[in-house]
């Protein structure tokens, strides 16, 4: 098969919904190209764009994507074989009401600063003997992509797409990237993936509420894989990068996420290695750990490194 | 100067107070080997031995270690040159009432696991063709030392050794360690530093409430470090590893310390490049970004990495 590309014109949404209509259907093991536009519809071109408040409608998500014979109970596999960079410029902002640091009587918000994309094309590749980068006044940052929002239809509640849950959604984690796979637990049938909100460079943590947001460009590849062939009921979104396992959660504080993927952690090495959960708790905390993805979304991630050494594939 | 030995024997500390009465004094530039118990005072040997609650004294810190010269507003800076370990076995346990998961009923408390050192000498050197490692059952966990309570006389308030506060005390950060450094606020005149409480490996968030704990040695050289020679004043510890610097802060919760962290992340890259606070934010947003330390003592830790390549040393 020859790669398909589907674009944000095709269709976009900006809630994930248990009853979304699909704008197209694939087959698995199809390979996609999904054509994204940042974050902020393209409404920030220059410093003097600023953004006074949260728009209703933000991170608009490329798709639905309906995959073939994807039923409830099973697992979407989302190979990200690379993220391009689709333009020359992303913009990292402030927004009054919104960010870690909000209420700050130092911090200006709104504020906008543009993030011209250098030593590479207006597609993100290298055309020179560097590495593609983004600047920040003088100052310059390596080009590492993340896919901000990545999901699929929820199982009952509905959540824009500026909010993370077990569905995916607005997870902001830095290891969604090119070269790593997401797993995600499908609760509708075809699944229904849908993608935007990506950035060029993005901190850990998100800290003012967005990275150097950006249009791009995305090859995946999908997969379903049968309830029955999995090691573990997966209830929430898994990274799989070169290294480890890592499920990721969200929830209204970070504690009760860290809980959350932690609990997940215990249960993927549980099912490994024949500890009880009691084993597994222990084991969990020797090696590897918690990791911050956001702390600015209205629900908040976090995700729980498990090294490849001591997890094999659940699925 | 030779390498002058500190022991737990010479005194240990279970609380970190303003008027800490030093057990010896040190001069800036002087080469120490600390030793420290295990944080359970060698009470945990086999895996019948459980902990029934929280000991009201734990985490004992060798020292208070007066430095000669320091003062209130100085910067003590700690420089770790190698945590070897010093004896045969760490433990990892479960405690009723501590620990991420407690209250979950498929979690056992009290338990104990014993994690043996092997392929390595009794000093935690590797004796063969392998780095050392701890095992857990079959499994083998690479020896990476962690030095968990490591702190200063504080400003007015009192913090058992349990708690990790601005002074230091019980951070639980995977950095401290070898090859390191640290900077610590000096509160009080000598500073006080006194350190113990240490793993032979432990997992970012110390999930269980404890690493694999275990008797060491520690090779420190300390220095001092004039208010005036400093970019910032800093408040709170900050770790230097290879290629970051990471401030260190604690709160009630993990969205409180990410926002001091966070604070003195935008604090330290605005002194750097001249930038105001709110591009310093902006900037923080882009790379590196916030990292879990522990979320299970009475205060929770996190740090805020910045790549050096963004930031020279403040000192």
């Amino acid at each position: 098969m020859s790669r398909r590309t589907i674009s944000h014109e095709d269709g976009a949404i900006y809630e994930f919904t248990p009853d979304l209509e699909a704008i197209t259907t694939v087959e698995p093991g199809e390979e996609l190209t999904i054509e994204t536009r940042d974050s902020l519809d393209g409404a920030v071109q220059t410093e003097s764009d600023v953004i006074e408040s949260v728009p209703d409608e933000v991170n608009a998500a490329t798709g639905p994507i309906a995959v073939e014979g994807a039923e409830p109970g099973d697992v979407l596999r989302v190979e990200i074989e690379d993220v391009r960079l689709a333009e020359d410029r992303g913009r990292i902002i402030t927004i009054d009401g919104f960010g870690l640091l909000d209420g700050d009587e130092e911090i200006e918000a709104p504020r906008t600063r543009i993030t011209p994309v250098s030593q590479a094309d207006a597609d993100g590749e290298a055309d020179g003997d560097g590495e593609p980068t983004i600047t920040f006044d003088d100052l310059e940052v390596p080009v590492e992509p993340v896919i901000g929002t990545i999901g699929v239809a929820p199982a009952a509640e509905s959540y824009a797409t500026l909010v993370p849950h077990d569905h995916g959604g607005n997870l902001d984690t830095t290891d969604v990237t090119g070269g790593n796979t997401v797993y995600f637990p499908v609760f509708q049938a075809g699944a229904m993936l849908a993608m935007g909100d990506c950035k060029a460079a993005m901190a850990d943590g998100e800290m003012c509420g967005t990275g150097a947001e950006i249009a791009t460009e995305i090859d995946v590849t999908v997969d379903v894989l049968d309830a029955d062939e999995t090691a573990v009921d997966l209830e929430r979104p898994l990274v799989e990068t070169d290294d480890a396992w890592k499920p990721i959660a969200s929830a209204e504080t970070l504690e009760a996420a860290c809980e959350l993927a932690n609990r997940d952690a215990v249960d993927l090495l549980a099912a490994e290695h024949g500890f009880d959960d009691t084993d597994a708790y222990l084991f969990s905390s020797l090696t590897g750990g918690l990791e911050i993805s956001q702390v600015v979304d209205p629900l908040v991630t976090v995700r729980n490194a498990i090294p490849k050494e001591y997890l094999s594939s659940p699925f």
